[in-house]
């Protein structure tokens, strides 16, 4: 089994200017394929720096992906320092010196002089060709182990990764990985993790947990000679889970909750209507931005906070008026007062959905803390909006 | 000059499942405070690799920040591998023990017994308070390095880190460092690059930029003896690029759009409703949420995709009819089509302000990509208000 570290190169990522997407893509691509990433670093546009963190990673794994540092200005040390560590001289390849030239000349620009040092490369690497850029990556095969090189342009580098790189690691790799992923709402992290524990340590298939603003969330990961023995494992520890956790699931893999109420609307022919306070939009946001939602979302109105009662009779209130304004079938509301929560005890928000023959409130309460707060009450009236429509 | 790293757990980082918004956020704030950040690296939750990095890092660093780990389940054990490393022993504290028991109890939720471990501490480590969540970090003090452990959860992090370390961190440098922002809008990141490229190379004070939904920033940052003489350096580069960016400069430091145009509402002692179609809800919600925003948000309407015509007159319509329908001074409104998106060759969107006596109207074309686009559209259409409501 492969043992996988990332090393992203550039000050400016240490400098808090920029995010790294590269990692969490590469680390997804990993994962998929069951090799196992143990590590990864970002270190500045330094060599001697980036050197120790390479000969590091040369020394406890076995394939090494590298991501910046491939450019033409003088911060672009990536090559040499791979020269360096394995002792190798960097040569300009005529082949690539020829791409490169086609490349500005096609765009009628001429090539900046800096541009020649990217084709440069060393005697154990075969070169890997950029579609989109400029800068080549390298695959570097030695004693045992493999070194990746990628640009930092995260387009340039996703689209080598699956043209080049992938099919290249999918060759060495013998075992099929599959992965599900159970998502739950109504549980603490803790009492989720009690729950499941038994199955937290076991090897295969694995069991991993994360917490959100959308609950918390399970991943079955399964590793087998074909990928009907791995759906297999993964179905039984799915059963195991669905037992254990029952009620509180509502969905799988890359399910949504506003994707899941939509079908349930859609199929039921049935058409909504929002009203909100206290969230200002977000409700009316996720619903009206699902799939399908021309077909079933007839409008919305923000109520300015404090404006309506707040309490389970005015959300019940505002849903009635929602229906019957936008002439839907359903309408939903959140009601909230933003001024409680200011005090820092915890605001009380309710709920309300109301049919024409059917209505039901919930009253939710919640820690002051506004950004991460209102994706909950999101996640809650949707859930409650999708438990109503289920019954 | 303390030389820093960041260290962030969680195998859920090592399998790409969250992109890690706390090494930029930290990083961002090192280099505000002239800490040179040298390495990040991020490990999964393995006790063996984490003490390994963990080491690595207390030899060659002054300042160890780790993010991640805290919680209550059997994957966190960030507690543990420094209490480890630093061979020292945890043990419960009976104030963290009274704390935790009183988040859940005030919650009416019976606390889980995992959540126990969340009280344990070393000897060397001082608790840092968490206002928002269970796991409280440490500020760890031996052998003249630091140990900053802080929770994963953003938001805890951040609240953490601006109450608790900041503070800690600013007494401990020497020098003085101040830093100003400078928010921009209108200008391409490679034309604001050319702009102010003299200055960018500059050590006192330093200049960098920062491109985002809301347009390009730019931050300021002097260090001095004193904070008057920091203030002097910033003050003269400002005025700098204040001559050169004039017009396209918005706002800076904590300014927000929507604060600025709630200030000017409610200096002018007028109201404002919202239409809006395509961004569902966005609009509202940012202006809806702003400070004093019950002095002047009179309510929304969220109008389906494609349902009002799509066009400036139509724009100017849904604007007038807010205005009119929430009895509000001013109406503001966004219409525009997904599906002319989804053809993937950009999308139109309307901005439309209307007022009794005077109404305006903005046509805004953005490449399909909708997460990001939305939110640069509503930057857009709050520029568009804050230029009006100037006018």
């Amino acid at each position: 089994m492969l043992k996988a570290e990332i090393i992203t190169s550039g000050t400016e990522l240490l400098l808090g200017e920029i995010t790294d997407s590269n990692t969490p893509y590469i680390a997804d691509q990993l994962a998929a394929l069951g090799i196992d990433l143990y590590y990864s670093s970002t270190v500045g546009d330094n060599y001697q720096r980036f050197y120790a963190v390479l000969e590091q990673a040369w020394k406890r794994s076995d394939l090494i992906i590298t991501t910046g540092g491939l450019g033409p200005t003088q911060g672009d040390i990536t090559r040499n320092v791979i020269a360096g560590l394995l002792g190798e001289e960097l040569t300009l390849d005529t082949d690539l010196k020829k791409e490169l030239t086609a490349f500005f000349s096609t765009r009628g620009i001429e090539m900046p002089e800096n541009n020649l040092k990217q084709a440069n490369i060393i005697p154990s690497a075969v070169p890997l060709r950029n579609t989109s850029g400029t800068a080549p990556g390298w695959w570097v095969e030695k004693d045992g182990r493999i070194i990746v090189t990628l640009p930092g342009p995260p387009g340039e580098l996703q689209s080598m990764w699956q043209y080049q790189v992938l099919p290249r690691l999918k060759k060495m790799s013998g075992a099929v990985i599959v992965s599900r992923t159970i998502k739950t709402w109504g549980l603490s992290e803790a009492r989720v993790d009690e729950l499941v524990s038994p199955f937290l340590s076991e090897a295969n298939p694995t069991l991993a947990m994360y917490a959100g603003a959308g609950g918390i969330r399970l991943r079955i990961t399964a590793k087998a000679d074909t990928e009907e023995a791995a759906r297999t494992l993964i179905t039984e520890r799915e059963k195991d889970i669905r037992d254990i956790l029952d009620k509180y699931i509502w969905g799988v893999d890359d399910e949504t909750l506003e994707g899941i109420i939509g079908g349930l609307l859609v199929s039921g022919n049935l058409t909504l209507a929002v009203a909100e306070s206290f969230t200002g939009g977000l409700l009316a946001h996720a619903l009206s931005g699902a799939p399908e939602n021309v077909k079933f979302f007839k409008g919305g109105r923000i109520i300015p906070c404090g404006a309506s009662g707040t309490d389970a009779a005015s959300a019940a209130r505002l849903a009635k008026q929602a229906r019957v304004e936008f002439k839907a079938d359903i309408g939903i509301a959140i009601d909230g007062n933003v001024s409680a929560g200011d005090a820092g005890m915890g605001s009380d928000v309710y709920i309300a959905v109301d049919a024409d023959n059917q209505r039901d409130t919930v009253k939710a309460q919640y820690p002051a803390r506004l950004p991460y707060m209102t994706r909950r009450i999101i996640t809650h009236a949707l859930i409650f909006l999708k438990n109503f429509l289920n019954a």
